[in-house]
């Protein structure tokens, strides 16, 4: 048996995104700037899924610039933020994805932006008393960037909550959702964010495709410079196949959202119960109750073994796909700078599993027995 | 009859092409990043493609950075020579795609660097011994960006000779190469150009994909901020089955480039010969000479006529894909900066013609009986 719990890392193409995607890597190839038929049609195909997109999110169409995927849009949001909107301060917090915090660090660095860290509470969630007070100091134009679903604890932000805070404080809101687009509703209309990204590849589209949906069409100096595509601001052929797969497996994600949610949640919480009931000592990072986190995704804290770093490794021998940390820092040997950043004992080994709708009972029941079993063995060895 | 002739806008996908693609898009999902199997997997994938591209065009593995496509390649290699290698001048010229072009105005100005275009002769070629001149003034750190073949007008640079110009006068050399790419041979020993580019898209590979070749390795601050893919030049998750399809396609480019090319060159020499002998008073923008011009695009200066603003119009109606001007400019009314660049006569309607392997003598026969008839309609209507 060989069980795939790294959905958070990516997903497999579903069936009906492939099909989709089919005709535009055969026949229907136009270049959508073509002013002849092909480019016309091809024009066409994105801007109906711009519209489809738009419309599952109750944003504009005109909202949405696709990009090569979620770390783009990310970047995107930060130099539209400060290129366009004078954006001279930045709140962001230690526990962001790689593509907020360095794009972060760096945009302030370049541009002389003042950048400030939020504290986080111990559970790892975002201090909201230390937000209000940053935000309430000084009278910079601010950015806050806090992502929606942490990619390795788990834990949810208050999206509703914050974006109140920063409208009550004239802030812009960027919040990274790559880990909960198509997994959780939105409706822009009343969540009122200013920027939110999401990545086909954590949904069961492809990859290399995402996007950026920014309130109101603010418009100005691209990210890449080329041609006037994506209202100028991104220049470049368009991915049309992966733009098709993108706008079908939002589609398809929306059209059963809450069975899969509960199905999800159904395996995620069997999972920490059979964890508490098979091995003694166990705890998990970050807040696991069902309304404060991800239900995709579990991050395991393991009891103390000498055979710590072995522990992935067997888990992948033994059939069973999962993570230390997080997927998105190839060729990197540092640790864990979320757990480091909720302050958690990384003496002891973590693994993340992460679930998609695809995901069964049965493969959960087989990763508990073999993480059981490997470490017994361990014990033993 | 339906004929694409407009092949320097995109491409179809080659069928083989698509086939490799298959797989990734079905069971080969894992993320790069990822440890286990499957992202072990995948990160072979992408690491033997590399390997592929290097060796066709007899480069180093490591000098190869995938992109989202020719675009941000082109963005990247200035992004690069600014903020790594501390240039402070670019000389470009007028003619150079908007790729180039409007990333060198925008970054010259944020970055305070000095901006020179030079000289452009009668026929569209730039002019070298400006470019020594050019080269010889000052002492700044200095990026020549010039494209090895032109879009539009298909005139192509001696790159040699360009690149033994800038070492001998201490400049890095930049070159466009996504129209020629996969189209000529490359011998980045032999050349010793700094950086060049492609885009699968224009040659039988997908959209979405692209490569900068940026020569020795240069490390430094990423172009897109994330995680360390791609030798921390450009965060984000891989666009494996893009990658998949840029290696096919330029692997099954370069087994029968020499057939290819002289397939083409004959089509286009035909076309050529056809519409002289079938049209009065028609013209050819740029040097249409075999050896200074690209073999896949033709671009025809039609005789006044009242109905100019029609006649691509009619040619789609008709069954003729081709375009007016470059297909990269979605959205924008203006006319063709290239045009405008080398002086044309822009008061007489121009046609660009671009061809691929598939194109056959028939469909060229059939769009210059279609442009005649079109031309005679509208005179006599
Ligand atoms: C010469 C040249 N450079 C750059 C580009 C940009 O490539 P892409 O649209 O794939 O980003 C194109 C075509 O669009 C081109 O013809
Ligand atoms: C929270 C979060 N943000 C951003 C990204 C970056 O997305 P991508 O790798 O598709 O660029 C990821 C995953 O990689 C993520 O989990």
């Amino acid at each position: 048996m060989k069980v795939y719990l790294d959905n958070a890392a990516t997903t497999p193409v579903a069936s009906e995104v492939f099909e989709a995607m089919v005709p535009y890597l055969k026949n229907e190839f136009g270049n959508p700037s073509s002013t002849h038929s092909f480019g016309r049609q091809a024009k066409g195909t994105i801007e109906t899924s711009r519209r489809k997109i738009a419309s599952l999110i109750n944003a504009k169409p005109s909202e949405i610039i696709f990009t090569s995927g979620g770390t783009e849009a990310d970047n995107m949001a930060f130099t539209v933020a400060i290129n366009q909107l004078g954006v001279k301060r930045v709140i962001t917090s230690e526990i962001e994805h790689h593509a907020v915090i360095h794009t972060a660090e760096n945009i302030c660095e370049d541009k002389n932006v003042e950048f400030q860290l939020v504290k986080l509470l111990p559970n790892g969630h975002v201090d909201l008393d230390h937000l209000q007070e940053l935000l309430e100091q000084g009278d910079k134009k601010t950015l806050v960037s806090l992502m929606h679903g942490n990619n390795e604890i788990g834990n949810l932000l208050p999206l509703k909550k914050v974006s109140e805070l920063c409208r009550q404080n004239g802030a812009y809101f960027h919040s990274d959702t790559v880990q909960t687009m198509a997994h959780y509703k939105f409706d822009m209309q009343e969540l009122d964010i200013d920027f939110i990204t999401g990545a086909a590849h954590k949904f069961h589209g492809p990859k290399g495709v995402g996007f950026l949906y920014i309130k109101n069409e603010i418009k100005g100096l691209p990210f890449i410079h080329g041609g006037s595509q994506e209202r100028g601001l991104r220049g470049g052929t368009e991915n049309l196949y992966g733009i098709v797969g993108l706008a079908k497996a939002m589609e398809i994600a929306y059209e059963d959202l809450e069975e899969h949610q509960n199905h999800v949640q159904g395996l995620k919480s069997h999972m920490i119960a059979e964890l508490k009931k098979n091995i003694e000592d166990i705890h998990f990072h970050g807040d696991i109750t069902p309304e404060n986190s991800l239900y995709t995704v579990v991050n395991v804290c393991i009891p103390p073994t000498p055979k710590a770093s072995m522990l992935l490794f067997t888990l992948d021998i033994k059939g069973v796909a999962c993570s230390g940390g997080s997927a998105c820092t190839s060729g990197s040997a540092k640790g864990s700078h979320v757990l480091e950043g909720i302050k958690a004992d990384t003496s002891r080994p973590n693994v993340r599993f992460s679930f998609s709708r695809y995901t069964t009972k049965e493969e959960v029941d087989f990763a508990v027995g073999i993480l059981k079993e490997a470490l017994e063995k361990e014990l033993v060895d």
